[in-house]
């Protein structure tokens, strides 16, 4: 590494030859791709995800959801969906290096029970997203103390965050930032949001992180092909946290595609090759199945401010081709 | 169309309920898509392209290539690499209105012959873009030159300037604004920007047509996914003619889709239904045989700012699917 390529984190022009340090990315292709197969990934499948992390040196695995049994029912959905201790274990034990990225797992408000959470020390997770819609707010505040107490790092994603009104916004930073967590998220849960959007969300983020000294981070979604260009929006404005996944594997239109992330962050400690041979021979393979993807039910999903499960619906089988059928009922609602 | 949501073109605070009225979009889907199928569009392709835009209020329609066929064959290319006046007019005829898009087409440096353009008041040509590597730029002047003797509005677009030397660039663009072009283009052809690269370039272009009341241009490519997130980054940075083509039909990874172009705009003249009615029943039907859209070697040949031609060999065919191959044969060279 040549520290002179380094950019000062406080730097505000605009550098592209040297690369920014403290810069984190966070790979979720496991957990939130989950959501396209129920978090039915083979042990095989997670385990290449994890050599491949190791390999590119990408900083966290998202490894699944830390959901209740009580909620979803083992029958249905894989291991991922839970993410126990043992089953972390069982992945990552034998393939772990000092390179291997810290493991994390999103714990979501009213689907996660915090009683199923070890003490962060006799655990392999290090990293406790939890993950609220701004009406669960004081449910998601417990999970995170509960968290913290625990020993664990720990950040919050505050979801769907394009529908809910400023007021109601302002109000939820203040009371997520006094609870202290490490990572504030920006979340583009209905990949609607332009970079100008982008841009002056994240400048409110910051008035109400930088007192607490919170990192800021962003997942974006690619319903209209900006998961990648408001990522980078997000770096410009300060966000230290980057969410992407290996092909893009991800809910709907999916996410910021990892690849592209590491060929535009420039450090030299992160590794494209091995994340290509992953695309090649572990993700790319499962598309024709799992069916995630920019297409044109998720763009007017994302043009309209909506949630993409209409989308997901329509995209099931040849209904996908109706692109016009689906804008029509789109339209009428 | 209500006054009050226009937002001054001198505007440079971010809005984006409103729109900007002095924002044009010029559809070249089926030139640019020529480069996948040596022009070779029929005329009810051709139509149906010219018919969705008239009933989308799309302002221009490059209709294709103005080349010599002394030096294209006819043989082997269709006639949208000639765009012949009675073409042209074969298509447009019947089915002309008011609202219908003005016609350009692209005569290329060492590739058109001007003696094939009549004068404008004799022909169905409205704008002619020159397009000309840094090494043809007096050719092109002399091609502008001609054109705009013939009463033809006029572009210029500098090709592949991602790899053109800071010095050289200044020169041209000097040159190319004090003939004069009603527009001057910023081209992304290698796919390789990013928006900071758009902004900074864009910024430079600004200097040298503001004070000859040019217009600026933007043509952006899907290498990295950033054609439609540069498209609106050039918006900001006082582009106004904005080129899109209709499910980003073109060379390579494609353009920037003019469907999600006409969603950003919220210009109330645009309207998106038509535009997704063609995507649906006539160019997404062409993909399988034509194969343009973005992948991972598109991707490669981006981040390394190289020429698309050996992405789009490695695309024809089952090499598509072999990405860590191709990456090791770029960074080989």
């Amino acid at each position: 590494m040549n520290a002179k390529a380094k950019t000062s984190s406080n730097a505000t022009q605009s550098k592209w030859v040297g690369y920014r340090e403290n810069l984190k990315v966070l790979d979720c292709t496991i957990r939130d791709g989950g959501l396209m197969n129920n978090s039915r990934f083979t042990d095989e499948e997670v385990k290449e995800v994890y050599s491949t992390l190791t390999k590119a040196n990408v900083d966290y695995m998202e490894i699944g959801y830390k959901n209740s049994e009580k909620i979803f029912s083992t029958k249905d959905y894989g291991p991922w969906r839970f993410s126990k201790d043992e089953d972390i274990s069982r992945i990552i034990d034998d393939l772990k290096t000092e390179n291997s990225p810290k493991i994390a797992v999103m714990a979501d408000a009213e689907k996660s029970d915090m009683n199923d959470v070890l003490p962060c020390d006799k655990s392999p997770i290090d990293l406790i997203r939890v993950a609220t819609y701004i009406h669960q707010i004081p449910l998601a505040l417990e999970m995170l103390k509960d968290a913290q107490d625990k020993g664990y790092e720990t950040a919050l994603n505050l979801m769907a965050i394009s529908t809910v009104r400023e007021r109601e916004l302002d109000e939820a930073l203040e009371l997520l930032c006094a609870a202290k967590p490490n990572t504030v998220y920006l979340v583009d849960s209905f990949g609607s949001l332009y970079g100008e959007q982008i841009s002056y969300l994240l400048r409110k983020y910051h008035r109400y992180t930088k007192a607490e000294g919170i990192e800021l981070g962003i997942h974006a979604h690619n319903n209209m092909q900006l998961a990648f260009s408001n990522t980078i929006e997000a770096i410009l404005r300060g966000a230290t946290m980057l969410d992407a996944t290996i092909a893009g594997l991800g809910r709907g239109a999916g996410n910021c595609q990892l690849e592209l992330l590491l060929g535009f962050l420039h450090n030299p400690k992160y590794k494209i090759r091995p994340v290509l041979e992953c695309v090649q021979d572990t993700i790319e393979p499962m598309r024709e199945a799992l069916g995630w993807g920019f297409d044109y039910p998720y763009m007017i999903s994302g043009i309209m401010n909506s949630h993409p499960k209409s989308a997901i619906a329509q995209c099931e089988g040849e209904n996908r081709k109706k692109i016009v059928e689906f804008y029509d009922s789109m339209t009428a609602q």
